[in-house]
């Protein structure tokens, strides 16, 4: 269901065929709801058959066509009231905190090879989040462009700022991992150093 | 693969019925790791035949009979063999998130209604895992209590510490969900006022 939103949702931005949705998709909606390229093809032609967008055959060089797709008023119509309906948050799963719960039974250079895992992916994560949320505020991603010259004034500047929101969650979001993989760093170092404690008080005379 | 360790991890405390298993499940690991009751009962069968619990017929009552399982020397391997491998971490996908980022389409109201939804959902989470982690730390879970009784002394400070940083992790993510959603709602509140004012400057003379 998220991924049909998230093509038309793209697809709101400006008409594009099957290959520029892939290209356009990493770049902007598919950071917000990651997702194979291999199901975008398929996807689109549902969303033709639903009758949520349109194909149209246009040139592509000068012997082929290709097949470029546009929202259909149906499509904005299903757009909005899957906007409009308010989303059941879920719990977590995350199998890394899972894992984290028993560490114990991990060696230790398992669990920091795990906790170093996480703060690099976050932060880096957390990086690229920033940036495209420095982007979208300075009005300097195309597809947002082309998705204002379709926006009356008075609701460009929603436009803008929803999309830099949902990047600060997820910039909170980075940030806590981040911290929370230092964290555990700092216990691993702890218990480490009273094990090693222990063992010396063990054997006085070692 | 998740459920499985899940109730391997679970079984390490204390050997117990399915009925048990279910019960146990959604007062510890179940908050790690979410799963529904019916997938349980087959998972605990699936790791029998695999040879990673051991299920033995026990009396129930005066007439009947219960299956009690508990956990193999496999079964311990597999937790470890599972604990001791990196976790690739992965991209979140929360559809809130996603329709944040278009709430230009929905009306204020359901927006409002949303981030309020989502406020309220991580605040009583957040009051969960920090009960939860104090009664970790405070060693005043039964479960955790029947698996210290299994740990040499000098591994059981990182037993209860491990799982109290797990926790950590869902009270971080918790808070920064709840933060997250009130800079939504100031942010609404914010492009209300804005509209209101540029369609008041519109009509000057109304």
């Amino acid at each position: 269901m998220s991924l049909r939103m998230a093509l038309l949702a793209l697809l709101a931005a400006q008409p594009m065929t099957g290959f520029d949705a892939m290209r356009q998709f990493d770049a902007s909606v598919g950071y917000l709801w990651q997702a194979p390229h291999t199901q975008i093809y398929p996807e689109l032609r549902k969303l033709e058959v639903a009758g949520l967008v349109q194909g149209q055959e246009v040139p592509r060089g000068e012997h082929a066509r290709k097949r470029r797709y546009s929202l259909t008023e149906a499509g904005r119509e299903q757009l909005r009231a899957w906007v409009e309906e308010v989303e059941e948050p879920r719990r977590e799963r995350d199998p890394t905190r899972l894992k984290a719960a028993y560490f114990e039974w991990a060696s230790p250079q398992a669990a920091r090879a795990q906790l170093e895992a996480h703060a690099r992916y976050h932060r880096d994560a957390l990086a690229s989040y920033e940036k495209q949320r420095e982007d979208i505020l300075a009005r300097r991603v195309p597809l947002l462009l082309a998705r204002l010259e379709r926006t009356p004034p008075g609701e460009q500047d929603g436009v803008v700022e929803f999309k830099a929101f949902a990047y600060s969650g997820f910039i909170a979001r980075a940030r806590a991992e981040v911290e929370w993989a230092q964290e555990g760093l700092r216990l691993l170092d702890r218990l480490h150093k009273e094990r090693s404690e222990g063992e010396a008080a063990e054997q006085p005379g070692a």
